[in-house]
């Protein structure tokens, strides 16, 4: 049985592959026009942010991005929403895996 | 409404956190317990593999591993996959989201 970390895992591979192989010159790899596309459709960010993002990746990203380029930011962005929610778990306590089954 | 990216990171998040707490004095480290439980539990690795992963992590960890940390070993993990997935599709053409909705 596939898991929840390997399941995300996957995710990540199949979301960057799934607008990749939109130019089909370039399957493994986004495009700015891929890029442009993906970013707004799969991350949920304010309009100013999302500008400033795909300016950033366009400019760094003349050949495009491959796939481990991609996960680059997505790690960026992964280590930012966990610092957040360590300071909050600091601050508060609890989290976002009180609903979830134990792991015992 | 969240993305499946979005709930690819956050999942990513929620395991480490969730075997983190295990021991209630390291909330944001694996302990080596903790560990010993996540790898069998998260990744359906062969028995050889899981051995060889483990002793790595618990002579690279005499502190606990912190969620950067965990996460250098699961992107080390997602390039291998998305190695093999590209030259499967190299060789074979398709792919794993052959069943997904279209991104356009």
């Amino acid at each position: 049985m596939v898991t929840d970390l390997e399941m995300a895992m996957q995710t990540l591979i199949e979301v960057f592959h799934k607008h990749a192989k939109r130019a089909k010159a370039s399957v493994h790899h986004l495009d700015r026009d891929e890029l442009k596309h993906l970013v707004p459709k799969e991350l949920s960010l304010h309009d100013d942010k999302m500008k400033e993002l795909l300016q950033r990746l366009q400019n760094d990203s003349e050949r495009g991005l491959d796939f481990k380029a991609f996960y680059s930011l997505i790690v960026g962005l992964t280590l930012a929403c966990n610092q957040c929610y360590e300071d909050h778990i600091n601050k508060h306590g609890g989290g976002i895996t009180a609903s979830k089954e134990d792991t015992s």
